[in-house]
């Protein structure tokens, strides 16, 4: 690679710098200005919902987008806090210290710093597919279980009690037993909004399109409804004088922009955060390379997802060092982003300077914001994560993901999402591992008056009593080395009449130094017995590298190019050439 | 299954019982003597190995040797203790307690509980594949580290000094640093016996064989070389009263029958110990499987690797219950067993009434062995456990696999028994993660004349420039599946011409809910992107898991049953066909 372009792999901006024109910078700017009036109430809201006071969440969306338009790849994702990595981070600090604390905005700020250099740790490794260990139906577990946990944590908001609770019984247990304490002024407030958001969302976009308005203004204003709801709201409890009626509001927010703030200073807190870090780290990477994958696909554009942990690694640096929390590239923001028209990752820096205005400007006028318009704007965002699609398919398609998927959502709903993630990595993992341990594997016979070889339990083929052909339909590992030596002896045992056993390598594609240690000894023993080991079919690059071991040449037997070859010659080994023995009649020693 | 047979698969002492008659009864006695004499020095020296009184090392030969003759599948396995777990017990242990204290006797039998109950879970979970885990070069590197761990660590008992250690740099810096203190007689015991054992190994079966004896009691006899060794250095000792000038002995070993002991009454000391209990338990579950096997398949025998587990489950809970600690089958005594002519577990039951016996008689003659002749004995015997061979095969063979192998070792080394098997595990696992997240994968074309189909960069084959066949050599997991995307939709990407896309499916045995996904994702792109995807030579079960999802209904292609169909009739696309294109001239935008 030139140092040239790759300069411009670990700088994309570089490469989308290079033909920046004003048609371009119009569109990033129309872009830029929806999102920041859209990102104003969600990062507000995402900063409650993680526990910490609501202008973090403003912290938290402009310099991570900064350092994301220059780092990342996608040019459209909008980086920022979400709801899940807003859950996982209150989930992670109030085990530190109790909300409200220093100490917890400590941990918080601690927990991006640690995922910041974790994730351009991985990167800079191109460890990016540790990302795989999350399979699909342990993410969709895990959404779908964190967004029942953060709308039922925002319940309380909207009644006006003080039910806590981490895990989802003891939510529900603190709600029930809150509910003499209901503070009507703020239901007042709460269920309006919360209908008001629900229509919005569903109803708004048709009506403004029945008023004449075009599909893509009709969603762009639906997508202002929280805006809506926030100036309202303000209004009702300045004109009603609400706050004296037991109504929670923002109340005083720092006016400024972001402090400098230096993160990981205290080791003892780096030893108690890192694990939550690290599973922050993993669930915020795969739900942005998801999003940024979507988007670019629709343009027909690509991203580098080892490139992506370096961009969303500087963005988690960059907030901690100014005083925000752990971000991602989250699903709602990027969408709107790109139907407004963005087009290069310059509109994510512009909306960094809405942002910074806003919290130079607008933060006063949130003192009268009530806290349960935040929690209905979660509300209503995460009940779309709840999926109840994906079992249904899941049942019909595959019990086994099924139960990796159950598995992530009880253990979250009981739990927590940590060990929620963890037990849906380990019950994928060992779900896995046991299919890897019992590869398929066939005996072959040949399909009578051609060269082919098929499975004798699904086709009338040709079979002989010494010669047993056996197709390998896996690479050979270290998962299935021990399963290989049981398959090939157990057959060899129940046949007393066997001279040869013919292994067929046509989907082997790889045989690790476990699988040759198992051939070795299938080899030892077979020899022993008297039976020989001949292979066919072997691919190039296994034979290559067969021939670096001592297995050829000790092999008790030949390597046939074809199934048929090894077929033709082995049948005369008995001297007398027995006559071919029918599938079906050779049932009885198969 | 019958019930009887049932029973029997459970207990395969009824199907062996059946047929015990007189002759076999004769053999198992014979090979129940000459195991006794080399069991009890033997035993004795694991248990000091251990850090436990050597009486220890007698009760766990008793008990375990019973229970497993009732529930093992291999006729010749011997159990007890052996060197590579006596180590980890040690290790285990003396994080709990030091050494020589009641409640590192306590660790020891608790560990010897906890891994029988777990055993014995996994067996009747079918949980052994779960063993698969430990790939060849991580168990060949975990058995040369501790070799080298267990060498040197008995040199301080030959040498009469103090020195402590864990890890290998604190043992070697324990030696030197006690170098001053060397005992001169106890060196004069240590250094002869250690020379003594050595040619008894290498020297003695050919010296005998040269006298006229036999090849299989010339190897019987060396085998008693330990024996001698403990009866001429008792002697001495008595003799030369070397026991007041500084030699270590034996002393006082407590005569009778093992006590009964209640384990697992602390539940503190089962969190503290189930980690370490888990790894004894797959460690010596390997050994004893590998040990298992390799002698079953010299009788064309089989062993059930399931009820191994069950039986030596067993095998350590009566160990715990008669105050012993972790047992396996060992290489060492199962090989002599076997050799001796040992025909059924009886020979085990015989075995165990011997050392039974030793225990109440022979104990008073053992006060006066000098400890330095133990260590000797462990010393010779675990040397043979270093393997300098495996390094050089994985270097010529598998780097990949070298490196889990050298992981192994090293951490093994310097961070010890537990931190070495896990680091192994790990270091295995993400390698093979690694691999299972690039399959091999290979755009194909029709080789000239013929229905087949090679990969373009091996062979000289015709491809069209609308059309794009790829070979997916690998069954599609969750491993894989972001892998799949990204490969497919950067293909597509790079040829503006492309109309069809098809996935050949030969080498696809599954599709799990991830490669669903990840298909439906790439269908539902190159829809929008305006090409076709088609699915050709996918296997029955494969398309009978397909037809439960949508994707087939939804494909925006069709399904092939070959290869060659599918670029037959996808050729015409275009309206007028285009000339086929030679793959050399092609090469540019491929």
């Amino acid at each position: 690679m030139r140092p040239h372009s790759r300069m411009a792999a670990f700088f994309p901006i570089l490469a989308w710098g290079r033909s920046y024109d004003r048609a371009v910078l119009t569109s990033d700017l129309m872009a830029a200005v929806i999102v920041t009036i859209m990102l104003i109430p969600q990062s507000l809201a995402y900063a409650m919902l993680a526990g910490l006071p609501p202008v973090v969440g403003l912290y938290a969306s402009i310099m991570p987008l900064v350092l994301y338009a220059i780092f990342g790849t996608s040019r459209t994702l909008a980086v920022g806090p979400v709801a899940v990595i807003s859950l996982m981070t209150a989930s992670a600090a109030s085990a530190v210290a109790p909300v409200g604390t220093p100490e917890y905005l400590e941990a918080a700020v601690t927990l991006a710093a640690l995922s910041g250099v974790m994730l351009t740790v991985l990167g800079l490794l191109r460890l990016g597919f540790l990302a795989n260990l999350l399979s699909h139906p342990v993410i969709s577990g895990f959404i779908t279980a964190s967004g029942i946990l953060i709308a039922t944590s925002q319940l309380k908001h909207i009644l006006g009690v003080r039910a806590e609770g981490e895990t989802w019984p003891a939510m529900l247990h603190g709600l029930v037993s809150d509910l003499g304490a209901i503070n009507p002024a703020t239901v007042a407030i709460g269920i309006p909004v919360l209908a008001f958001l629900f229509w919005v969302r569903k109803g708004l976009k048709p009506a403004l399109q029945g008023l004449g308005m075009s599909a893509r203004a009709a969603d762009m204003s639906a997508k202002a409804g929280p805006v809506v709801a926030v100036a309202l709201t303000i209004l009702a409890v300045i004109g009603l004088d609400l706050g004296n009626r037991g109504v929670a509001v923002v109340g005083a927010v720092p006016q400024g922009l972001p402090p400098f703030t230096v993160p990981l200073a205290d080791p003892a807190l780096i030893a108690q955060l890192w694990v939550p870090a690290l599973l922050i780290s993993i669930i915020g990477f795969v739900e942005s390379v998801s999003v940024a994958q979507t988007l670019a696909a629709k343009r027909r554009q690509r991203i580098s997802p080892d490139q992506e942990l370096i961009g969303l690694g500087a963005s988690n640096i960059a907030s901690a060092l100014s005083g925000g929390y752990p971000v991602t590239g989250g699903f709602a923001r990027s969408v709107v982003n790109f139907d407004a028209g963005a087009q290069t990752p310059a509109a994510g820096a512009f909306t960094a300077v809405g942002i910074a205005l806003a919290s130079l400007y607008l933060t006063p006028l949130l003192f009268h914001l009530p806290v349960a318009t935040l929690a209905a704007t979660i509300i209503v965002a995460v009940l779309s994560l709840v999926d109840f699609k994906t079992p249904r398919q899941l049942w019909a398609y595959s019990k086994a993901d099924l139960a990796a998927h159950a598995a992530t959502i009880i253990v979250t709903l009981l739990a927590g999402v940590e060990l929620g993630v963890i037990a849906g990595v380990v019950v994928g993992l060992l779900l896995y591992l046991w299919r890897a341990s019992r590869p398929h594997a066939a005996i072959v016979g040949r399909v009578p008056g051609t060269g082919h070889f098929r499975n004798v339990e699904r086709h009338a083929v040709i079979t002989l009593p010494h010669l047993l052909a056996l197709r390998i339909d896996e690479s050979l590992t270290y998962l299935n080395a021990r399963w290989l030596e049981e398959y090939v002896l157990e057959l060899v045992a129940e046949r007393p009449q066997l001279r040869h056993v013919v292994l067929m390598f046509s989907a082997v594609n790889a045989v690790d130094a476990s699988g040759l240690e198992s051939l070795e000894a299938i080899n030892h023993r077979l020899g022993e017995a008297g039976v020989g080991l001949h292979l066919s079919e072997v691919k190039g690059p296994v034979m290559d590298r067969l021939h670096r071991s001592h297995l050829i040449e000790e092999l008790n037997g030949r390597v046939f190019l074809s199934q048929d070859q090894a077929f033709a010659e082995l049948a005369d080994d008995t001297g007398v050439p027995p006559p071919p023995v029918d599938h079906y009649e050779a049932r009885g020693f198969i």
